[in-house]
Parts: structure tokens; C-alpha cells; sequence
């Protein structure tokens, strides 16, 4: 019953003893600021497009992608959620020597790795010598963070990895990424929670694209814009490799609402400006409130949540957060490295953060 | 550009120089008289939810079609739409020694077993040697269909079929395929249009899945329920079968909305009486109408859609009924046994039927 995934909240309100709606959910890094207005109104005026499939080629949202990104659109392919796109970039992946995965690593890569029977080759951060009080949360110096295990060679394998990273917030920049783009047979970049990051900051390597036929990068619409349940996110990748995807899902793969949606938030550009300035003082008074905690040592991030090591068992401390506080963390149990002394929590409003900090203080100074 | 399958209303119109929604779209077999109220409602009252990721169980949904279909939870897995479903029941297809296919087949079949690079050996329906004024449309002899070409044993093949039958409409009776559940390693009914059926009359394999752990049917709700743009349906096999399908793909597969709202209709009884009720006297209807024009010669069938054989070459009707006509009807090139002389119409409201019988008699009568 226990969750491997934030955002369990059926699981969470049985645990809790209350109604799904009653959790404070800091356990889902999804955006408190939306959905956007837009997205709304753009569900309910395609209501009467239910009755037709939707477009194979989804044109209009893939219009205003290319757009976005300036790419044509033949480079871009949306998705049910990005995880949808992940499991075939799972199976190109599953089809080289091996898949090094930058760990701790969301765990969604795994399952995506192992259905297609990928050999996994993990390559962990070090999080104990990372100097927390520095911007990044992890060392300064592991920006070359690739580990070389003999016996398998670079050009014959695969690298995932996620940008900002998940669940650390750690934000390469894009020259660090790039030298593996010529040592690898392929890299996918996920870039799910680069949207928090301004277009003077992001280091989005979508711009790469056409020049590296071995680079995938998956966006996601879901924690920017608030909209997990809508399940929609989309690839950036060659058009060779695009085709190849196409042929192997089914054609509808997203639902029309969700399209059209998809289709509005990513122009709504008052939404995007509101959650640029929101997020970084939000995140720093979050920050700087959980570094006050007796036994918490939160890392800074890039993203729009923290990662928070913990004296006290996470584990414990998220069951009397529900229980106590109807208050939902994200435990990492599923990042097999962090284990039961870290936890993950997303920025919410500076009211919902207080009452977060409120109860994790009295549950660290109480014992 | 030309469209695979039904439903492409974005060629059609770019075809008949007009928009999409000023198509009258015979193409896609869906029922004309959805969506239910009751699946833009809980669509509407769910807008609120989507901030939440869906429940990876679909707990609300799964328990009702458990009501329906008599059925404890882990024997039933939701799908973005039954063709999501496709992909993982071609995956075990292509694990078996062949893949045997009744044909003409629908297009999405290929897909998804050439996805997983299945053996594909086609068992053809003789569709020339039917008595069309008989009930099925084929003969009625073929009740026992498959052939069995040398080299290869059923014991380590899977079938897989659909009932009622895309594109010809004929209805098997459970009895003749159960034989096959004892003679072959997998057996996948797509039963995409048995709701059409009511509870008299149709012949779901659904009641036998406990006892064949070698069966899985696929329900669509895009149909009966004029959902195509919603993407949900589900697959009932046995549960070691669905997990092993639940960890090949994402998590989330269902939007929030697509599953308050299939939850919703499947317990519309309202909605499934008049469809049972609106059904059978329009297909016969139209049935009749097209059998009098000169060159037609309609296949009787037991789902809402009509296979057509043709005297004149259909992808130039089908080009003409959308420049003069602004219908669209389903040619049936991507079935390669059919072939320039067949089209596919759904049935759709009198008064619409009307207005393609019109056209027909107009383009077979003039030339």
C-alpha cells in the first residue's frame, strides 16, 4: 500500500484517517499556483470535442510547441505525460550496451529501464561531501559527475539523467551535459522542472537538438502548470527517432482536453511570469525556515522543491505528519541511496510552507 | 496524408475545403447519441482534481466495472483507451511462436504486434462466398475460421480476434471461440463493440476469464459512449497478467477526467437502454436503404456500422462524398483483403443516414 511515487493521496488519506481533499500535499513537487486559468477554460470549451478522435498529429498543440521552441514539427511529439514517452525512450535505451543512470534517480526511470530489460549502470552523486550552504546542494566539483566502470564501453551505452535533478534540485548547466552527448550512443535529458527555471536561467538543451541525432529530451506540463492529472508532456528528439516512437504506441495516445489545454498553458505567458517571480523567495524563506529545524539540513535546489536530510527517521516523521497534521511529505524510499534519513518536500504558498514548518518543528523538538 | 483510420476529420476537411466540425463523419463507428450527460457532468464536477495525480489504482472506476462485470478488482486494469491496452496484449503476442490474425483485421492490430516484431499469420474470413442477405454477412459455415497452416502449433500461438468482428459486423457466438481458448497459448477478444449488444444478446467471454488464465478481452468505452476523445478503456485477464502489464508502462496511464467519467457511464443505465433501443430498427434502416442503390450491397452486422461492398472504386466515392457532400465515409485500403471495393459506414441518426443515402444514390446514379 505504501506509495512509491509522491502525490498518493488516497493512500495518504487512509493513512491520515480523513478525505483526499483535507491533505496538505508537499509529497507531488507540482506547482500550488495553478492549473492556469486558460487550461481550465480551454477544457470546457472542447467538451463538444469529445465525440471526435483526436488529431494523430495533435497540429494544433505541436504548432505552438514549434513555436515555442523554434523548432518545425516533426522534432517535437506529445505524450501521455512524459512518462508515457519515457518508456520508449526506456526501450531505446534497453537496446544499447547499458543505461547509466544518474542516481538518486526518480523512480519511473527504473520501471522504464526494466521493462525493456535495460542494463542499468547507476552513477551516484555524492551527497555527503556536498557543501550544503552552497547554491548547488551537492559538491561544486562533480559537475563531471560520470563514473567510467570498466568493462562496457561509453559510445555503446545510454545516459539518463533529469535536469534540474530530481530529488536533489541540483541544476547542471548545459556545458556540463554537452561533452556527453560525443561520448554516448544516446542521452535523454529530462527536463521536467526546467520550466521553474526563467529563460535567462533555464539551460534547457532543446536548442542542442539538431545538431545531436543521440539527444531526447522530455518536457513535462504537469508540475509547472499544476496539472498531473491531465497527463500530457511531450519529446524533443530527431524526427528518425520520433517515428520510430509513433509506430510503436497507439495513435491517440493523448486525450483531446489535455491537448487542448497543453495547447493554452504553454502560451499563457502571465502564468509563466507569476511562477518566475514566486518561486525563488518563496523557495528561499522555505529554505532558510527548514535550516532553523533541530536535525534538518534541507539542500538548495533550482526546483521547486527541496530535499531535506533528516536526523529522525523519515519515515516515522511522515506518518505523524499525517496523522498529527493531515501534512503529506514525499519519504525517499524509493531513491534507494537517501533511504529513511531524507525527505522531499515541494514549495508551496508561503502560508501552507509556514504550517509545514510549524509541525516538522514541533515533531523535531518534541521527542 | 491519408488517414489510416476512421475519424481523421482534420484530412477530411483540408478534402472537402470546409472545417472539421462542418463534417458529417461516417467514418468512425461511434454512436451518435453520446456522450452521456452524465460523462460531461462528472467531467465538469472533476475540473478540481486535476491538480492531484490520478490514483495509480483507479480505485473509484475499477470498483464499479468490478459491479458490472462480476469481478474482483485485480482482474480488471483501466487503459488509455483499449488501444493503449493493444500494445501490452502485442507485446505477449509476440512472445509466442506466431501471432494468428483474423482477417480483414484492424489497422491498430498490425501496429501493435509489429511493435513488439511479432509473427503475424493471417486467417482469413471468406467474405466472397457469404450469402449477404443471411444475418451474418459471412457464410454462415465459417463458424469454425481459423486455418491451420503446417510448420507451427497452436499450443505456442496466441489469436487474436475481435467480436463483434471490425469491419464486417459479424457477431460469434461465445461457443465458437471458446474451443480456441483450449487450443492456443493466448486468446485476445477485443469486444471494442459488444456494448452495442444488450444483455440478451451479447456474447462477451468476460463471464469464462477466472477459468482461462490464457484470455484477455479489451473493453473500449470510445463506442457505445461517443468517448473517442477521451482515451479510456480496459483489459480483463488474470491479475498476474495486469501487473506484469502494470509495470511495462507509466503509472498514470488514465487522465483524471477519462476516469470520472468512464466511472460514470458505465453505471448509466439509461443511456445503454436507449441505445439498445435506438440500435437495431436504424441499422436495418439503413441496412435497406443502402441495399436498394445500384452497386452497394451492404454485409448485415450485429455492431453500429456497416461493411459495404462496392461496383465502384471507393476511394473515388469517398473523395466525392466529401467534396460534394461533406461526408465522410471509412474506406478500406488499410485492410488489404478488401481492398478499392469496400467502404465502412456507421450508423448514425435517421435523419443523417438520410442524407448519405441521398448522396450515395446521387453518386451511383449519375455517373
Amino acid at each position: 500500500m505504501r506509495p512509491v511515487h509522491g502525490g498518493n493521496l488516497a493512500w495518504a488519506a487512509a493513512t491520515a484517517g480523513c478525505s483526499p481533499d483535507a491533505i496538505l500535499d508537499f509529497s507531488a513537487s507540482i506547482s500550488p499556483l495553478g492549473p492556469p486559468k486558460s487550461a481550465i477554460s480551454a477544457i470546457s470549451a472542447h467538451l463538444g470535442s469529445l465525440r471526435a478522435y483526436p488529431d494523430p498529429d495533435y497540429r494544433e498543440l505541436t504548432t505552438v510547441l514549434c513555436q515555442v521552441h523554434q523548432l518545425s514539427p516533426e522534432w517535437i511529439l506529445p505524450g501521455n505525460g512524459s512518462a508515457e514517452l519515457l518508456t520508449w525512450a526506456g526501450w531505446d535505451l534497453a537496446k544499447l550496451a547499458a543505461a547509466i543512470l544518474v542516481t538518486p534517480a526518480f523512480g519511473d526511470y527504473y520501471r522504464a529501464l526494466k521493462a525493456f530489460d535495460a542494463k542499468i549502470i547507476k552513477c551516484p552523486l555524492d551527497l555527503e561531501s556536498g557543501d550544503r550552504s552552497q547554491k548547488t546542494g551537492v559538491r561544486e566539483n562533480n559537475s563531471s559527475f560520470i563514473l567510467q566502470p570498466s568493462g562496457f564501453s561509453l559510445f555503446e551505452s545510454g545516459l539518463l539523467i533529469n535536469n534540474p535533478h530530481n530529488p536533489t534540485g541540483k541544476l547542471w548547466q548545459r556545458e556540463t551535459i554537452l561533452p556527453y552527448l560525443e561520448q554516448f550512443a544516446l542521452v535523454v535529458v529530462d527536463e521536467a522542472f526546467m520550466d521553474f527555471l526563467p529563460p535567462d536561467r533555464e539551460q534547457s538543451l532543446i536548442p542542442m537538438v539538431q545538431k545531436y541525432p543521440n539527444l531526447v529530451i522530455l518536457r513535462s506540463l504537469t508540475k509547472f502548470y499544476s496539472l498531473p492529472g491531465l497527463r500530457v508532456g511531450y519529446a524533443i528528439a530527431h524526427p528518425d527517432r520520433l517515428q520510430r516512437w509513433k509506430q510503436r504506441r497507439d495513435p491517440w495516445c493523448v486525450n483531446t482536453l489535455a491537448a487542448a489545454a497543453a495547447t493554452a498553458v504553454v502560451q499563457d505567458l502571465e502564468f509563466q511570469k507569476s511562477s518566475w517571480e514566486w518561486l525563488p523567495p518563496t523557495r528561499e524563506q522555505l529554505f532558510q525556515g527548514l535550516s532553523q529545524i533541530p536535525g534538518l539540513h534541507p539542500f538548495e535546489s533550482a526546483a521547486n522543491f527541496l530535499l531535506v536530510e533528516s536526523a529522525q527517521p523519515t519515515q516515522e516523521l511522515q506518518q505523524k505528519l499525517l496523522q498529527q497534521h493531515q501534512i503529506l511529505i514525499r519519504d525517499c524510499l524509493s531513491f534507494p541511496e537517501l533511504g529513511d534519513r531524507y525527505f522531499r518536500v515541494a514549495v508551496r504558498s508561503n502560508t501552507e510552507n509556514e504550517r509545514l514548518l510549524k509541525a516538522l518543528w514541533q515533531l523535531n523538538t518534541m521527542s
